[in-house]
């Protein structure tokens, strides 16, 4: 029988060399992205004031099943790429199962995450652009770093809009980011008008990831030289992403092993996006594919309990609207959810992959549920997960213990998208008990859904 | 030209199988351990109440060139190595040097260090003799939670006496060795004698790794089916860690690469030690080897400013005394240090080749120049690197740009340790401005040196 190594790293050369693009693949395309004011579809002049050139094309990019990535990518793709496909035979040891796990694993950069492989993306095209700096927000602080060393790298300057309670409870995320550079300002604050708004309303407002993306945007647009970013949901990230799946697809088939379930945790889908690029081309072809499965927490649950809906993709619906899975632009999480994917809508990409079928499963996990696994995983892989990314191994050892029960030798690939090293106060609040398996009732969900727009005929 | 890329992994079937006992090649041995009563050479049987048998065997041994790697540890070393030899090009790019920069990155697993390496085996040995558990001390955390996570893969009991201060400034890595099942008792404790009269004497008192290492001695002594580790310092230690060296010398064998300067940052020598393995042997045999670097900080100039004595390992004065370069066992760096390498002594081991011109060059430097190398590289590079093995960087740096003068196109090998991301306080102080090239002075120094037990003839 052929010996599968722990690890699976892809030599040099055989990196992709080009971005996926799956929407070229979809023959249901997913609708397109509305004006917030005229709700026409938005051009690529829409988007300009908004994003840089390329990437905007590339947002509304549906034709081109391949984007090279430009050589200076590529280039800080091999500083820390690839990242090991990992077999997880302990775990597989501790389960007393027959099936295969592999796992490939994103957090070993310094950002710890998968985030890094669509910063170093947008950041190249605003460089490529000539534009002096770019504009984000951050909640727990993944996307903020990556970004931060991305711009680093090529020069760029950068101002996050951090969420207040965010950067109050992760002073050391800040620091990172300032040491690669970044001016981190937390949000709301008195420097943007619609800061101000919220804090007229609300002094001590905590601040939320929607408050965030309205300042971020308010100073790329009143900054010559500057565009805004961000690291989740949109099509030119999860095409960015589509590195981790390609990466996987390649490793697998150098050790001749076919999968049979694929697991991705899923908050706005840039990690699951990015997993499934290695395997969902053969799917939409007709062709063998392995069985989709997308996990979230029971605390945002916009998959398995949200409305297929056109939605703002931030709270202060200024952005365009998209068609996608959404708990509603105003969606919060109860308060005390600690494990990430805190984000109220579903990647348009991915949502209409779940709606058309191609994602054939979407499951969601309370939070203390996950955090056990967590530990369980920690304990006998050596590696501490991210929360986020415990949802797929959650989701994994049940269909491996599902194997244990029938017998069948299956192969389970999910994504380890990153690190807990910085997750260590939920890992802390989970050891005192403080974590609860909160879901959402059917009123909060109800609630929550008319801050839905109206959705019209010709939606 | 050959194309070397900018990460290279060994493949599985080409990681060690044995250990390197440099001590095997050492014409010079270094003088024994003294027991501190007897002051006679210490045997196995004096240091089995300490030490598990077999590490007590490893600790005396200076006859078996290679020590078999058992089945078990080396599937561990599967899950988290080989770690990668890198080729900094960016650095280069930056430095604009004819040099070749490689580093060895040793932070890529949770526990963020090398530690990890001697950590297992030592977890091994003690479960193979069917202890219950083991206690230890760690200052900044790094040792602990390596140990942690090799007792959590074994089923070992961990108590671990954490500096007070150091527990309280960095509250992250307890819970990290909580994760793993580790109990984390802050030092000085009133669980122990010593802890005990530490606090007598001063009920505030903000610990030391000296008080934490009498107090771990005490437990493993007075608790049945426990023994006492280190995760530095010790010839186990070096030995166990010499598959840092021993990977990057096959690494760069397949490159056809050949190192001219190695450099290593030194607290307590596990890491140089570690790194040295893969090119000692050839120098000790009279072959061409490269020049070798140790580097230190200017608040804790163990090599550069110490005396090659006998001396204790620890303040409380318990253990076993060792000929080394030594700033004297109470010595405690001046507040405000932050870049790790703490210890007061240096590895016997390196000692006696630092003493004996085998390691050519010892070199300190003031922590905020250390700091700003560190944020420098970490912009380049993408990695942001642990104060500790921002040393070995400085130094690199310092030779690249030689090159840069003469135009020599030398190849430049040095240690990477660890990750920064547990570091972020020491970082943040350094942006603040809060860091100083603190060194010692002369009088410093004759003051820290009258801790220094009389050295007797036979010595």
């Amino acid at each position: 029988m052929k010996h599968i190594p722990y690890k699976t790293y892809l030599p040099e050369s055989e990196l992709p060399k080009a971005f996926y693009n799956v929407r070229a693949d979809m023959k249901t395309d997913h609708r397109p992205l509305l004006h917030p004011t005229t709700l026409k579809p938005v051009t690529v002049e829409d988007l300009e004031p908004i994003f840089c050139t390329e990437l905007a094309r590339q947002e509304l990019n549906d034709t081109d099943r391949f984007i090279p990535i430009p050589e200076e990518v590529q280039a800080f793709f091999r500083m820390y790429r690839p990242s090991p496909l990992v077999r997880a035979y302990c775990l597989e040891k501790e389960l007393d199962t027959p099936a295969e796990i592999y796992y490939k694993y994103e957090g070993g950069n310094t950002s710890g995450s998968h985030k890094l492989n669509s910063a170093i993306a947008q950041a190249y095209y605003a460089k490529e652009q000539g534009l002096k700096g770019v504009t984000t927000e951050t909640g727990a602080g993944q996307w903020g770093t990556a970004l931060s060393m991305a711009c680093a790298y090529f020069g760029l300057d950068l101002k996050v809009f951090m969420v207040r309670c965010s950067a109050q409870q992760k002073p050391y995320r800040k620091v990172l980011m300032e040491t690669y550079g970044a001016t981190v300002t937390p949000s709301p604050s008195s420097m943007t008008k619609m800061g101000r708004s919220f804090l007229e309303k609300d002094p001590e407002s905590s601040g939320s990831l929607g408050m965030a993306i309205s300042e971020a945007l308010e100073v790329s647009m009143n900054t010559p030289g500057y565009r805004y970013t961000l690291g989740s949901v949109l099509n030119q990230v999860l095409l960015h992403q589509s590195v981790i799946g390609l990466e996987t697809r390649t490793a697998l088939d150098h050790l001749e092993v076919e999968a049979d379930i694929v697991i991705g945790c899923a908050g706005g889908g840039s990690n699951l996006g990015g997993l499934l690029a290695g395997f969902i081309g053969d799917k939409l072809a007709g062709k063998k594919a392995p069985y989709f499965i997308a996990v979230e927490p029971a605390s945002c649950p916009s998959l398995t309990k949200g409305k297929f809906a056109y939605d703002y993709c931030d709270a202060g619906k200024v952005t365009p609207l998209a068609k996608m899975y959404t708990l509603g632009a105003t969606f919060v999480p109860p308060a005390g959810h600690a494990g990430g994917l805190r984000y109220h809508g579903m990647s348009p990409i991915l949502s209409q992959l779940y709606h058309d079928c191609f994602i054939e499963e979407a499951r969601s996990y309370g939070q203390k549920d996950v955090f056990e696994t967590a530990v369980r995983f920690a304990r006998c892989e050596g590696l501490l997960p991210a929360p986020e990314s415990a949802h797929a191994i959650k989701a994994a050892v049940e269909e491996a213990l599902k194997c244990k029960e029938s017998g069948e030798k299956k192969v389970i690939v999910f994504g380890l998208t990153g690190t807990g090293t910085f997750d260590l106060a939920a890992y802390q609040a989970f050891h005192k008990g403080l974590l609860e398996n909160t879901g959402l009732t059917e009123g909060d969900l109800q609630q929550s859904f008319r801050a839905l727009p109206p959705q019209s005929e010709e939606f």
